[in-house]
């Protein structure tokens, strides 16, 4: 299973904590996890992941596979900037959001679009939109996250 | 100028409307459309923008100029589906989102991610997310689309 | 019609006169010249198109559209680097390849597998590799491989 | 390290052998293999990775991650075509080209574009053009090929 991270670049204490446990827990399930390889909610991510044991793959918007930190096993380096995203959510069976800014919103919409399981941990809400299916699935916390995801993914198999 | 208009391929006849007149208005100013190229409000907005005597582009997520509805002047041909709406976002100085679903959503977290200004009719409201600065501005019909997108430009240059 | 024109960012004094010939021969045919939209070879096209009242299309692989040369009237932005350079071989009916070095070599390739016509101006020359159909057409000057880009563009449709 | 290998997605048997081979030899020095994930060269190559214990990544042009050949490790599901060729030649430090048609021959291009070590196993042969650097280098068997493009890493790193 591969299981997308998506947040900002930069975060609080609090949230590193709450991405780096959704790391832990992906490696934990055995899922590989897919980010934006760069800092903030994707280095915690990958590092709660890493020093668990598990596999983590980052999508690049640069051009250097150098801009990796230092938890991503697999560096794919795209030259597109923030299009990348979108490999991210069409590469994952599921995708978490944590916290995160505009650039996150925007990949919440890809996700939505494309139909795939999201979970959010303090991050986004959004107004209903008349007919439209699928929506934000909440959790409490880093292993919440990763079970929701987890089984979202099964039910929709 | 350069204002992208966005929203869904397919669209009620009210959306319609809203979308004609604002490729109308936006004619009327001298402004450039760029749109998706496609159906629905795209196709509507290139409407009335034809119809008016303004130019039309449409960045295609398909491999074929002919994919381009009627009214499109520049069939700019990506064959890279949805990710062309990231060149949308920056290829314009605002953007107008008319109704639209997920991926209109997506389209919106771009352009705020950007900085340009994003005026809304009929579409997505976003919570308040922290200290992020710029939100979608409300408009209440068509001109008044336009005319906020156009006076948003001026200021900011 | 859409020509594309393609070759170096730099170029000598030679090579400027063929594709600023080239702009203007694409600008007396009544056809829409598109390129990367920088400097060069695609800055000396634009300027002979635009002087003599032509069109001109720059996809740009920045995220500026003040990147653009002078002599560019639509640019189009697209942030993904040489990438763009597929996006200007989808969008045209033909592509003109003036001198160049290994990007160029690129757009041919892209070119050529599209299966639109390729005229050469001082450019690559290719071994022949087994069945492929389609190769290089050359040209002696701008104004030929001007007529011979709408040539077989005519005998295409 | 992360190894390229290019070519047709479909082809003969004695280049199924080459690309097998290639792909064993990678394997074998413990080499990451990245290629385009479809059928041909890239099955044939990640077959012989895979067989040999090796790891492989497929960039997919298409959406779905179904469409990877059953020899793909990791699939990365882009949704733009060729264009995802780019990523290809980015995220390696060397590449193969093996037989290949026009595609491989703008990926060629794009790679030596980069300045990365591109070797050649009965593939494009370049005309010389003026003071450009590099080239394909030449290799005879699939084990030349792979242990030419690991000593080309090496002596740039």
């Amino acid at each position: 299973m591969f299981v997308g991270v998506i947040g900002g670049g930069r975060c609080s204490k609090k949230v590193t904590d709450l991405a780096e446990g959704v790391g832990r827990a992906l490696a934990e399930h055995g899922a590989t996890l897919v980010c934006g390889g760069l800092g903030g909610v994707m280095e915690a991510a990958c590092k709660g992941a890493s020093q668990s044991g598990g596999r983590t793959i980052g999508i690049l918007p640069g051009n250097r596979a150098e801009d990796a930190n230092a938890y991503v096993d697999i560096p794919i380096v795209t030259g597109m900037g923030e299009m990348r995203n979108v490999i991210i959510i069409k590469s994952v069976d599921a995708v978490i959001a944590i916290d995160g800014e505009y650039g996150t919103l925007s990949e919440i919409g890809h996700a939505l679009a494309r139909g795939i399981p999201v979970i959010g941990l303090d991050t986004w809400e959004l107004s209903q939109r008349g007919k439209l299916k699928g929506s934000i699935i909440l959790a409490t916390d880093a292993k919440d996250a990763v079970e929701k995801a987890l089984s979202a993914i099964g039910s929709q198999k």
